[in-house]
């Protein structure tokens, strides 16, 4: 794409490299935003640059963030006992939304994946055994009860999971539970789209009722 | 949402301002733009911006252009006697991909709608009567032989094509032809799933082989 082109054909190529939008979805993005105030596209841009210039990595749990703490970890009514591992930023958010979990959280940013070349130091997991290995009794940070790993349960989650339970058991304090979060077929499901390998997991994983 | 969001929210929040991106989709893509390089994001701003302040209407066709008159009208190998009437930028966008046309365009930036408010005035019909009034051997415009309308086949666009047919034909160079793009089953669908209304359609039109 010459930078010469015209400025439509400019935007359609530049939301054209986003994820899952095609030439087609580019376009009609491209020709809304030219119908649509001026505010929508400023607004739009200005938010982009914001987030490259503004946001960094929390030096303690490694979340997105304006500032350093984050208000997560900032958070004094979160229990600093619970510590739960995830993926992502997105992952995070995603555990975050329901208000179901109210301690700390610790990002990775990506999981173990030696196919792609991704490997233990290529992830935030010093700083997990950093801050678990610091936990209270014996180090000098808050105590830790529990780590859940929130890990997807896929390939890659379940390796990472293992990994890190191996890692981080024997460096926290006496009694530390390391837990990994539930999977089965999800709430409101139906059984029928469900796909084999979720349910011999729910199978396996059967509760008395 | 507080101008005061954090960065990511307001990303989020001005993404799901685009049609058809929903909240899950708005995540996806603000934490894409994150990870990607600080290219990605400025490249897309500027692109918005640059659309507002560079872009606005060819005088001729009234297609959307940087100059005025647009490459379209002003490239001399397009035919002037054949000219092409499209509802928006987009539609005459989606003719002119497959190189099928190459005679002039008209944008009217909409179609009739009663239900919407939208009437004559609305639309850039005034520029295509005047256009047509223009045209050789009598007014001091090109000449055109053909207006083809190039409008949906739907409620509005048959109605707007009628309108339009009515309007030009009186007006245009003795023996000036107004047609209408043929509808049917498109090429390469299937007729179990074609609905019937362009079955009856297509059936109405059939050809002789």
């Amino acid at each position: 794409m010459a930078t010469g082109a015209d400025p439509i054909t400019r935007l359609i190529h530049e939301l054209g490299k986003l994820p899952g939008i095609g030439e087609r979805t580019a376009t009609r993005l491209a020709f809304h935003v030219m119908r649509a105030p001026e505010s929508l596209a400023q607004g739009l841009a200005q938010a982009l640059l914001d987030v490259k210039a503004k946001v960094r990595l929390c030096s303690s749990c490694m979340n997105l963030t304006e500032d350093d703490p984050c208000a997560l970890c900032a958070d004094a009514r979160r229990d600093p006992g619970l510590l739960c591992v995830v993926a992502t930023p997105a992952d995070l958010l995603a555990v975050d939304r329901g208000g179901a979990f109210r301690g700390r959280y610790h990002v990775l940013h990506g999981v173990l994946s030696p196919l792609e070349g991704i490997g233990p130091d290529d992830l935030r997991i010093g700083d997990l055994v950093r801050r678990v290995g610091e936990a209270a009794p014996h180090g000098s940070g808050p105590p830790i009860r529990e780590v859940i790993l929130a890990l997807s349960p896929n390939v890659e989650g379940e390796a990472t999971a293992l990994y890190l339970a191996r890692l981080l058991r024997p460096l926290g304090p006496p009694g530390l539970k390391v837990t990994r979060i539930a999977s089965g077929v999800p709430i409101g499901g139906e059984l029928e789209y469900v796909d084999q390998v979720t349910i011999a997991r729910a199978l396996e994983a059967r509760r008395e009722v």
